[in-house]
């Protein structure tokens, strides 16, 4: 049975000021907040529909292509998902892995598989400087082939993670944060305790703690970044928190202990990056395909970390948050201390409190994703969501 | 034009007492014998619906993932077929396949994979002792992500092959001899002949013959066992066909030569597998990564097959069963002297007598995975199959 | 909003002759000219409808099986694009690469994968000799499967490229020709020059020139065929030119010089081949699984194309062409000089005029391959086309 909320959200958004048809959706910092909050209410009202059995069916044929240029389980099933639910298609792009693609060759090919296609969602997180350049060139690409007519509709690329944001990611963050404290207004003034954690994996990517410091500090939150030294992101995204911060009325801070950013915070977010300086040497080596320097750099960035093992989100972190209960996220997979390694990002009694809340946050994925793509390929959301809700017809039969 | 045979199987359909909404189909003796008689009456309707062009959409959107962790190709499009014969999209959960996915892993992989997930079809044959346990995992998961309202359905999780089972198999062979010989009914009394075969390859499944044998003896056959000695199926399968012969009025019995199996026999089912203890060895081996080891089973399995060459389903074995007419029955593929090897399983001859029939055997598994689908999945599958009769919507246009 | 086009189109379609309904579409000189005509009717009505947001979904359910033995990116989307249009899935068959598949296996396997299958398409272009046997294999064994009962339906095996012949890009490419002049009869007359280009890679398929030289011959033009010493195309292909030529008023000539053959051409078509002879001894060589011999075949080869470094297509040969004005032509990728290669099949000036008329050439090819689908699997197409006209849906909501 669909409840009254549908028809509440579809208000809000018509009074949200949007701008995204026929464009992309690559970095939140591109996109004024009302974008963002028009994603959140979309993907909630396709999560609602998608309860009550209401078919979100808008393409009757159509593809949805995905481009990993790195391994992925989550984001592929989420991407699946969510293309499935409006009725598309996937079609797989699978390049060779190493293979960093130029100009022609991407301007090409990004015709080529665009012919039927709707939506083109890319991860590419691994090269520094390159995955949001990648993802960028496509774009360019098929607004090209559609402006020339070549293509019969204009693709809107979706950033499945790059390597400067992760906006998937970070909106169904955003949307668990909403559902947890009950609103986006009462997250404001909420502090935010994003920190590094000890990994023994010395290259995950920059993008979820960037992402976030960037995203949460535009709705008031007080953000606290903390990360032992050496493990700096990248300026840009630095400059542009405090910014943000400034603006929306909440705060942005950077420390270099766990403890004080943990310190009466409402939500926690411990998570292992690798430092911007072993990525940035990292892309040079991965582009020379110099394994002898990229072993050493390995060996350089474990090591390192190691210096930083008490950078564990423990039962001890926890009790000086808020009353001792504040949120604890994580993107998943999580490194679990005694769990799925020898010592990691968090100890196994508190991840296990929170392993439900865990796998909630990442249930809004498929929608937020959803959600992107209906609000990039149509003109007029919430007629369309009117139109679905007033057609009433079934996902599944009976 | 749909005849009245799909409106005399719903009949039947209603009479049968099943609990399988909401449940897993992992192994035959897991599930009362009606709901056994539940899945190939829904198959026999689903496969009259396909061939009278009506359409069986029950699903306007909703993914099935398949986890193959053996390789596969009949299996792989038989659950693809029926997923979309029901409006399911495929979605590949790809894992490397040497690994065994522990604890941890397996419960959150299986609720990241399930967000907007009907159906999760699972082959893991491989190891002996793990496939039925890791499927068994799976379904824990999903279960608890259900009730803990992470999840918003609860996915079935099919076997498509494990350790010690092969329902989906089965259950078309079973099919199968009910459309040869007319009905379940006439097949009780019948001599059922289970034997091994000569093959040049050491580690084929033990779920295939274990299936059959836990499966025919519960529907009144005198179902005969025979291998060579070294070749016992795993002990509690033995005992429970035995049992089910008891309790249906059929008979099970273990031989060691494949003459006497045969010797009147209406149905033959010769087919190769490996020594428990070859699999046990090879599990631990496999597991140790101890690829000497794993060489020196491999040597030990194949000379030691090679002691029964003469197991070969020939012209004159043929000659012994009833009349000289048994049905010959396989899984597919066959191992067919001077065909596909140079001694196998079966003669030239016998195969070519019986190739169109083996095909038809194998034609009814897609439409079993999608009857299982349904009946995990809805709950009046009568009701739902009795809508999709009366909206009559063709499954292709003219 | 739909034009009056396609109903102009469905009253050509009505003109035609054709019997494709139950067969596949191997090869172009298998059919008549008239069956040629209808797939590009047919594929521009489906360009039509799906530009004017009309649902062209004839199918609710059914499988689309393709089976790549080369790499393919654009064909694979381009089929992956017709199935979906037409309502469709895609089921991938994925093969180990190297093997040849022999007799009982290709035909056991062809229908097993065909049990809810309608369409079956192909890439096997590696070996000469062998593509087009494979297909036709395929071909026979799901007739037979039909014929006996096995399969509910015929599906039809759709060339996705062989080792003689590319009807869906040879196809596309005579839309692309239409589309440019304004029609089939103005392409009476008109000159083609077909020829060898330089690359630096030594074993293209002869399936694209020998494609074009026995299509467009059939079609009024004059067709230039040149290259180089030693990159004879097979005498089959060479004889079958000459006599469609002979038939269709138009004229086939075999030259030695790319100058000669773009002199006053309407249409050029520079492209890189291997020498029959080359492919050869390749096969040969391949089948043996000998690598020494590959590589020295390799070498010998590409040694040989270095002698024809000057085979590329310039501005200064563009100027000899009708006018400095032809129309060049491409199947992609191409080697552009100096950008996707140090020397290769045309100038990067040359290309950059006209990369997006090479685009919309290419754009074509999912609607022939779905007029392909069509036109095979349903009797009357003109009528079906009829029924989606006049039904209206959208493709799209909104």
């Amino acid at each position: 049975m669909v409840t009254d909320r549908p028809r509440l959200l579809l208000e809000q958004l018509g009074g949200l000021e949007t701008n995204l048809h026929q464009q992309d959706f690559l970095l939140t910092w591109n996109h004024w907040t009302d974008e963002l909050k028009a994603v959140l209410v979309v993907a909630e009202v396709l999560e609602e529909l998608y309860r009550a059995n209401v078919s979100t069916r808008v393409f009757e044929s159509g593809l949805a292509v995905s481009n990993f240029r790195d391994k992925s389980t989550r984001t592929r099933f989420a991407f699946a998902g969510a293309a499935n639910l409006l009725g598309l298609t996937v079609q797989e792009l699978d390049e060779s892995r190493s293979q960093i693609a130029h100009g022609e060759t991407v301007r090409e090919t990004a015709n080529m598989i665009s012919f039927l296609t709707e939506v083109i969602g890319i991860r590419d997180d691994i090269y520094l400087g390159e995955g949001h350049r990648y993802m960028a060139s496509v774009a360019a690409a098929v607004e090209e082939g559609y402006e020339k007519g070549v293509l019969p509709q204009r693709p809107a690329v979706i950033n499945l993670q790059c390597d400067l944001d992760h906006p998937t990611q970070t909106l169904s963050d955003l949307l668990h944060l909403q559902k947890t404290f009950g609103s986006l207004e009462t997250l404001r003034g909420k502090k935010l305790a994003m920190t590094w954690a000890y990994s023994a994996s010395y290259s995950k990517p920059l993008s979820v703690p960037q992402g976030i410091i960037c995203l949460m500090t535009r709705f008031g939150m007080h953000v606290a970044l903390a990360h032992p030294e050496g493990y700096d992101l990248q300026p840009e995204a630095i400059e542009r928190a405090g910014q943000y911060a400034a603006e929306s009325g909440g705060s942005f801070e950077c420390l270099e202990s766990m403890g004080e950013a943990f310190c009466d915070a409402d939500i926690v977010y411990p998570k292992s990056w690798a430092s911007c300086y072993t990525m940035e040497n990292r892309t040079a080596a991965l582009r020379n395909g110099d394994r002898a320097v990229l072993r050493k750099i390995e060996e350089a960035g474990l090591e390192n970390n190691a210096r930083f093992k008490d950078w564990e989100c423990s039962k001890e972190l926890m009790r000086m948050t808020r009353e001792g209960q504040a949120l604890y996220m994580h993107c998943l997979p999580a490194d679990i201390s005694g769990v799925s390694c020898e010592r990691g990002e968090v100890a196994e009694d508190v991840f296990e409190r929170y392993r439900l809340a865990t796998y909630r946050q990442a249930a809004h994925k498929p929608f937020v994703i959803a959600a992107m793509m209906l609000l990039t390929r149509f003109e007029q959301p919430a007629e369309l969501l009117r139109m679905l809700l007033a057609r009433g017809e079934s996902r599944r039969l009976m």
